[in-house]
């Protein structure tokens, strides 16, 4: 039996309890959807302050050098580097994901010529398909994407494949693929790993390096609360700099960009998949957001991310055992990043509903209910705040109302 | 004879002289950069403390909708439409201006299958011809970039040019191509064109339909002063929009983002040219920017400038003569954009001189100092300033010290 004083207990007793405060969380809302976009970091709206009225409006064109601006997309790709277990010098912020993905797989396919498959799997989140495909299709010549079902991607890889292009979480149901041994895989069958970290950054101990992965990218809007659209990240292995192209040769990217010749020739290392001129005031939030992670031991996010989906789940079944929800992510919490998806037929009223009541999740079609678990600053109690509006809703039948069988879908 | 009494006479006169408190300008500084970056416009600060702190921060993932963040890339490019003399939902604000002009490069030689070539000059910024070429190489087949002399572009289209891709105004020269002339001459070949208006937009009339412009792009961090970084703009002709594809195929450019469907189906009209995520903090910035441009007619706007370059010309010649400067660009006014560029052989020694007295232009190899002109908030008098802190730096050789010849460069 989970009681409110057991979750008490444990928020009590949560090594990562102090750093709630290094948020701002609005009144009256419970917060379950720090993975479509995190909440506000306490330090950004003094650094927004700083970098407009002092930088931009005191230094103007200046800046650029004065205050480090030139350098921000490696600064905070190295900031980035340290979450996910990846070498200096690997990862740059820059752009969105859907544009450095793109970046990545032209790139991947140039690296492993005369094989013209791109392999990933259904549950991946639709923009990595689309762009995947998008990529295939300018290049032309034979490429195309495969798409398998998620628990058939490892067999699926084979002498045809040049790119095995997963995202590590499931964007639905949480499930997480096992990157050392898909990597390890792909690699025996000669083929290059590109990893979607976008749910897992920030959310759980990464391993970059350890698991030898080649070419990845990320979102910083989730988990690392970088706000709305974010500047993405983009990693290359230092192995693989020297032999990789970015098929986006814009201006930064160029080793010396204010010589201005007319050719183009590549910077060394990561700084060659920068484009354009970096997104200063995005990119200086998201420096600013990074501080939340400040001393945090991914471990311990880990731990208690864990913890706090199996606890849902078991009140959810302990308080919620008639009402028709499904499961729709992993039971093994090792298994599952840190959400949890319930599914019920009427899960789009039922998530309306919640959030009128301040509490907020997300749905994603045709049933799913995401709850997403951010052990920076979720409570254990919140739970069962959560659980029991749940509980009103259905007993209550509220979700059976016009206004939320008929309201704009929230994204 | 040019005196500070003609001058400020004619600042007194100036139409658009109550735009200069649109902005923030610091003090002791004369700003003649904003052709890189524009000053802080006063209603930014603002704006940013409601997207971070209200929007984002109570908001959360609800603002999506309820702050209108999904639609501000089309809102911010119908406003920019309005000032380029573009189609009401032809433009739309994302990501750089190199990776919007990917996107066009590779949609416009899909127009156009069968002809190889891409034509541009060499005038052009070089991360134009680097993109252009990237794009050719990765479409492979027989697509080369060709680069001429700018004056020798017209007569370069021929039977083998896809398509034609120049920035309107050179950044270092600030001469400024016929859009009309050249854009009809593509047509009667057979070629689409592209142009890029990173040195045009906010600084003078377009008429991108009455020229009936293919395609075009530009950037909002000059003129049109949306920030460092700000997100840049692309135009489709509403004629092509059902047949031009993007080959960066987003998530927010499919027809039903929200569906999540496996396969990629390209939203209607301008929208497909969204790729991933929108950044809003910078979307929100470059929105509350151009409330500066609010009732200003752009006739006024390229009077002002035409009559800033020419007294600028005017009393360097008056009070410079035997200086050693040449004029690097063009001195019929309207031939030219809104800037004045200088030559000299110490010009990256000069220029640094100047930056250290609070006098703000900026250099580019090997010998130009390039001055911008910014209508809005420019004064006539300012150029006073400028020509008499040159002459100053000049007559004492105070360029000729180590520290202005050693000095890191300022980009």
């Amino acid at each position: 039996m989970i009681t409110q004083t057991t979750l008490a207990a444990l928020d009590a007793a949560d090594p990562l309890a102090h750093c709630r405060e290094r948020f701002h969380l609005p009144d009256g809302v419970l917060y379950f959807d720090g993975n479509s976009l995190g909440p506000l970091p306490r330090g950004v709206p003094a650094r927004m302050k700083t970098v407009v009225e002092e930088q931009w409006g005191e230094g103007l064109i200046r800046s650029w050098n004065t205050a480090g601006w030139m350098d921000l997309p490696a600064r905070v790709g190295g900031r980035i580097a340290s979450l996910v277990g990846a070498e200096p010098g690997s990862i740059i912020s820059a752009d969105s994901t859907s544009v450095n993905l793109f970046k990545l797989v032209c790139a991947a396919l140039a690296l492993n010529p005369g094989r013209p498959e791109i392999l990933s799997d259904s549950g991946n989140f639709p923009t990595d398909l689309y762009v995947a495909s998008g990529a295939a299709q300018i290049i032309g010549r034979d490429h195309r994407l495969k798409v398998v079902e998620p628990q058939d991607v490892a067999e699926a890889i084979g002498p045809s494949t040049a790119v095995v292009m997963l995202t590590h979480v499931d964007y639905r149901t949480g499930q997480m693929h096992d990157m050392e041994a898909i990597t390890a895989r792909a690699h025996a069958a000669g083929a290059i790993v590109i990893w979607d970290l976008a749910h897992s950054t920030g959310a759980m101990p990464v391993d970059l390096a350890g698991c030898k992965v080649d070419l990845a990218v990320g979102c910083s809007y989730k988990y690392l609360n970088g706000g709305p659209g974010a500047p993405a990240w983009l990693y290359v292995a230092p192995r693989h700099q020297a032999a990789v192209h970015s098929p986006l040769t814009g201006w930064l990217g160029h080793a010396a960009p204010f010589a201005f010749d007319l050719g183009y020739r590549p910077a060394d290392g990561i700084a060659r998949f920068i484009c354009g001129t970096p997104n200063i005031l995005s990119l200086a939030a998201l420096d600013a957001s990074l501080d939340a992670f400040d001393g945090v031991d991914m471990r311990l996010v880990r731990a208690k991310s864990i913890r706090l989906g199996d606890l849902f789940i078991g009140l959810v079944e302990q308080e919620l055992g008639a009402a028709g929800f499904g499961l729709g992510s992993p039971r093994d919490g090792t298994a599952r990043g840190s959400q949890v998806s319930l599914t019920h037929p009427q899960g789009y009223a039922i998530m309306q509903a919640l959030i009128s009541r301040g509490v907020i999740g997300d749905f994603r079609a045709p049933d799913v209910l995401r709850f997403g678990f951010c052990p920076l600053y979720a409570r254990f109690s919140d739970l069962w705040g959560l659980v029991g509006h749940l509980r009103e809703i259905m007993a209550t039948e509220e979700w059976n109302q016009e206004m939320f069988l008929r309201r704009a879908r929230v994204t």
